[in-house]
């Protein structure tokens, strides 16, 4: 029985399922602007790490508490703070309050079930991502959010590990623009690896949707007809995420803030574009998608009914063969044929004649 | 016989349907304007109380007549006034002249079956809104009212029985910024209650969909479908009353009028953002209820081929297998085979050996 | 064969058919503004009637000619002429041209089958609008044409009987607004009657959707999916009358003109809001039907193969036991066990053991 | 099996495919402004036709070439130029640098294949539409050029015959409008005839659905679904024709330019309401073959079911009872029953009722 | 086993998989603007060629290096540099500094996998555009990347091999407009030699849409849906580039730019048409292909049943004939009808008559 039921199996399946609406510890009808940690519980100490830099020089520090980034609010180096682990509300409150962000802001952030948004804060500007990674072979959907200021941008993720290592990179060794342009830059760099980050993911996809084409046509199985809902599901969350990230891109390029240069809305653009590619690419696997469940299906039906066909017509030679065998055994005292010298021999003959005009027919037919 | 129709017994099933369109105890045709409550007959006292706060003081009351409620209209105070039950058109009559709505308001207000929608009648801005909670583990429907005044926030319920309990609690105790601010912000803390309430439903949702999952591997049978249908219906049903709500809280946002501050503004924006967080959760939940039906349907139909392709393998095998033994039941005078002396034992040896080769033929073309 | 046909009976269905394109006796190529009545042939009188009336006055009449209905055109009390009847083309003429309409108006008049309009032409608005109802226990499609003018409103209607009954009676008995308020607020009166109508057609398809739900569980039959398609396409019916009506009454709130005064706007977003609370119940509905044609065909398959299975199986059972005793029914001369002195007991017994077996493995594996 | 591929017969087909995408004669990557004639190649005479008029005179004339149409172009009576043929790339070209076309124009009016459009150059109004109308009961589709100047009209036809004649009379014996009026006026007729002559495609579409649907009930036959396919796909033709058509009678309306009159616009809004009332039957149509396709289908899989549960059933009750006998036809020594006097009876009498028992279960189950 | 699994020989359909997202070089997080070629490797040597022409004069040449291209920029006269691959960086980085173009266009230009897409960067447009032809008989996708300027257009390829010789003969021999217009034309003449080849392709999908269908009447198998799945993925190619394609033309015409002439903007606009034409084509066959889907479908499934239906009735025929004569098989010592003398004929007799009886029933019930 344990054939019928393919997916039986693999646990984190359910994982992905409580993502769609993650459990919020949070009840109903607390006051707005209430900081509580909404995600998963965590023990572990939140990691502060600092990468204060122009364009000629970089700094790269790990303070221990909130209070040491104080300072990055004022300096006129351009400041990234990243914040790895929201579960300390405490970190957050005295960050948020030094840095003067709107109470909303701070409950957004660590309400870790945020849709991806953009909104203009006048000093700062508040964007809501969605980091979307592998790790170990599986898809990790993660927060990610921006504080852009003046001459900071201050990141909060969920965990540590992220896809932001080249631009440290890039930073440490003055690579490319980014030392010599300004925080909105900097945050256009981190969006972009984020979205860069996609290209990847639609890799991985394409190379199973291929690897699934072969399955299909060589060796079709019930368990075939799972991983294509599986990644159908991929593709919905990953399009979920992908549409509201498309229009903050768009709201970032085209928003009226002192914030954000012209240069780095050109760049912006840029990104966009690239959203606008990974979109275009997934309603494209969708479709691919819903032909091979019908490819599937077809050639399942068809195995099925070329099975049964011939099953069948087996069934319908042999029940008339039977009943001539059946009329032979009768006991009737007189049955003249029984008498006949040849008479066995010549029923052999009727039934051999008889099958092979019937497979015969059923070839001209194309039963069989 | 029963098994077949396992959607027979569930009673409540018509409740549902009938919330679609309710009976209207409205004749067509009335004068428009006509107070006349819709909602289903109701005997009980109509329930009024009233918070009334500033920042400093807090006083609540249970006023048994309407007219004890006309001073709250011009204190300075903000002034809460919660009216259980509408099926007393008098005490609505009354209110509604002295607080002065327009004769629509009143009629729109006693027809409990609105859609959600928002009007600014310049003192005062109009909200109908629709309550959904669990109560006794099944969703319950109820129309709200508010009407937001100067210094006033009036809301009409159908029933006892709320979810804006965390609410009063908050202006009892000071907590939260509720206090400090205006009606609007009341009125923005009442729909925020409303609509942070969908995601314990949405949560709810997760859970039986899990379960649903599980069951469709674990345990196929066909009271699913009808699981999945009914989880289809109520998520129609929350899809129905959240669009126009989204629009609500989009138009309450951008409301050009002197009751609306812009800090409430921005509020507000937070609450449209939940909606429309949890719109995509619906139609996620609803895309994978479709998956499901695709999973259980393959899932039933590969199970009835499998069925079918062994018993008719099975009778495949042995038809031949009766035409041989046939064949040396007849009785023909002169038939060789029946004379040898190990005949019957060489026969069996052609039958064993035909349906171990048919087998194997079978095994090989993948049919068992 | 009758029991697979069962939809050959009820000759109406064609009605509606033909409802969806009407005929139409006018020839391609005519001159536009050619007055040529549309409609099905008729020979009875065209009637009208007239109700003039002011806060003060009512006063009633059924003029015998249009000349009589000329003077209404300047008088200063609000008049309100119902012309029943479109087939005799003289009368409309004359009062067309008395009344000063346009020729294409006139042409839409008698063309029956238009698509709900609203049009300004300065002097008077032009409304066409369906007026839906049940007729002895059948939906009733007319045509009903509204010209609104500075103080009277004239009425076009195919068919004698219609909707507007309270509203007469209100204006006799001067009951709620209408006798104070102008010629535009006996426009929204009638219109809004029209569409209040459709909560008794909606309240109408909820008790045969509750039926068919029922059926559906107790009593499935192929003839209700035949009764599902005949609601189907009475929805798509409502749906595409409803449609362009919800746009009328959006246009005549918004319109500007000095025939409609800001309060009766108000009272027609009311009405207009009701119009999408029924379409807003119509596309459920559709959703409801489908969900049902879904549940009716799984349990129809379900059935099926429930009957295949079982039969299935029973013939599964009894090809084997055939088998053997057909081995036993050979005529070989040396068959040992039919020596025996229990061989026949113990064949039996077999045999019993064997369907046992077979029975308890189909049981196991829940064919059975 | 002739039967099972009803749609080898029908050659005309093939036509209405092809007219999708028309074979075109010009080479990609000719100049732009090339004149080709991309029609399929004629060889009779391309016929001009004249008719000049103002609301007293009326002339008729048939000019051998095109330069005997050049003093049209300045007088100041209406000229309406038909030219019946494009094929003659030449008069085309004479014509169009008489009256001073853009190289464009002149393409596009050569390109057959054109989806409606409408462009103002300024001096002229250059409208591509499509006249569609039945010739020997089939089908026709062919491209109508209209150029709309301040005096004349010159419209280019693919072949003689179109739906046009009416208007020749109302203008030859004055009836009408249309010879007081200026050129927009005549361009208005030629296009209401367009558009009417759809209302007279429909009725047929009427009368064939009418005719299926009876035939779905009382006859159901595979070939029903080829016509249903026919249907649809000629449904979808005059859909893909009509709704750029609708856009340009919006256009045609809605320009700005001196060639327009408003009285003249007003008539257009005409013909535009008419062309979307003829969308909302197409849409009606469409969904009403659905619905058909879903009875035929569910029709035809009803029928099947019926047959193969009698068969099946009838099978199920001879195999038990073959059992039996053959158990009768067993060759042991010792068989009691053989030997009872009446045990050939009694055996009759346990297959009757065994029969009996098994047809009345099944009865009750209703399998039969 | 091999006829189940008709897709398995295609290699090239894999081919078409991977264009969807091809694979990118790039690593993702590498700064903006860095030069990355991401198309497959390559090692022929770049082919640049000059077209440098104004009205009296054309001067062709094939410079080595990007260095002989520089003097160019400044001519007075129209050139059109065409660079035929782009796996050398340095070439690309060469001219785009000389010629002044932003980081992002050059990254854009080498990273092959874009979107069409148009910028305008003052002193020139940025186009990118998909060149798509047959190549052997097999669609090939090429980036083709436009840089229009005020007396340049710099065009870039992958690959050897265009649409454009026509466009080249023009020039060199003076033909058409070309050579007297402008730097915008050039690029105009070239985008419409783009479109204008999907004609082409519209026209070989016609011809094997008329294949398929007269494949799926005449002699339908398992394969044909194989080819309608390859046609519809083709299509839905096509559409995923026409749409941005279209869009890109909308923006060229209407883009304010000194750049772009008006004369030019009238020749965009018909491109546009052109594009529009086509996408309609492309969703007519969509819908056709998704027409023949069901008709292949249901056709199959009518084939199945009938053969199914044949043979059960064969097998009902001769189960009770089976039975009957197991009867007078069984050993009973009492059988009074097997001593009659004609017994054996009169059984002959009535299984004859049964049968006959049974055919002319199954006949008149239709079933065979």
């Amino acid at each position: 029985m344990k054939k019928q039921l393919p997916w039986a199996k693999k646990q984190d399946n359910h994982h992905r399922k409580v993502r769609i609406v993650r459990k919020r510890n949070k009840r109903p009808g607390l006051p707005p602007g209430t900081l509580v940690y909404t995600g998963p519980p965590r023990t572990d100490k939140v990691r502060i790490s600092v990468l204060d830099f122009d364009e000629n020089t970089v700094e790269e520090s790990e303070p221990e508490t909130p209070e040491d980034c104080y300072d990055f609010r004022d300096k006129s180096t351009i400041s990234w703070i990243n914040v790895d682990g929201l579960h300390d509300v405490k970190i957050i409150e005295k960050l948020g309050n030094h840095f003067g962000f709107h109470p909303l802001v701070m409950e957004d952030l660590l309400n870790t079930n945020q849709r991806p948004k953009i909104e203009d804060y006048g000093d700062y500007i508040f964007i809501v991502l969605r980091m979307i990674r592998y790790e170990k072979d599986e898809l990790k959907d993660e927060q990610i959010t921006l504080i852009v200021g003046d001459a900071f941008v201050i990141s909060f993720q969920e965990d540590i590990g992220d896809v932001f290592d080249p631009i440290r990179d890039r930073i440490r060794k003055g690579r490319g623009r980014v030392r010599k342009m300004g925080a909105d830059y900097l945050a256009y760099c981190l969006i972009d690896s984020l979205v860069d980050y996609y290209f990847t993911i639609l890799e991985k996809f394409g190379d199973q949707m291929e690897q699934l084409e072969e399955d299909i046509t060589v060796n079709p199985k019930a368990s075939i007809l799972k991983r294509i809902h599986e990644l159908k599901r991929e593709l919905m969350f990953l399009r979920k995420t992908l549409w509201p990230t498309r229009e903050v891109l768009h709201n970032f390029q085209e928003i009226e803030s002192k914030l954000v240069t012209k240069t780095t809305a050109i760049y912006l653009r840029d990104v966009y574009d690239h959203s606008i590619q990974i979109i275009d690419a997934i309603e494209t696997y969708r479709d691919m998608l819903a032909s091979m469940v019908d490819i599937y299906l077809s050639n399942m039906s068809h195995r099925m009914n070329e099975v049964m066909k011939v099953l069948t017509v087996i069934a319908t030679i042999f029940i008339p063969l039977t009943f001539v065998v059946g009329v032979y055994g009768m006991n009737f005292d007189y049955m003249p044929e029984l008498r006949w010298k040849y008479g066995y021999f010549m029923i052999w003959g009727v039934m051999i004649a008889a099958s092979l005009i019937m497979m015969a027919y059923f070839k001209w037919k194309k039963w069989l």
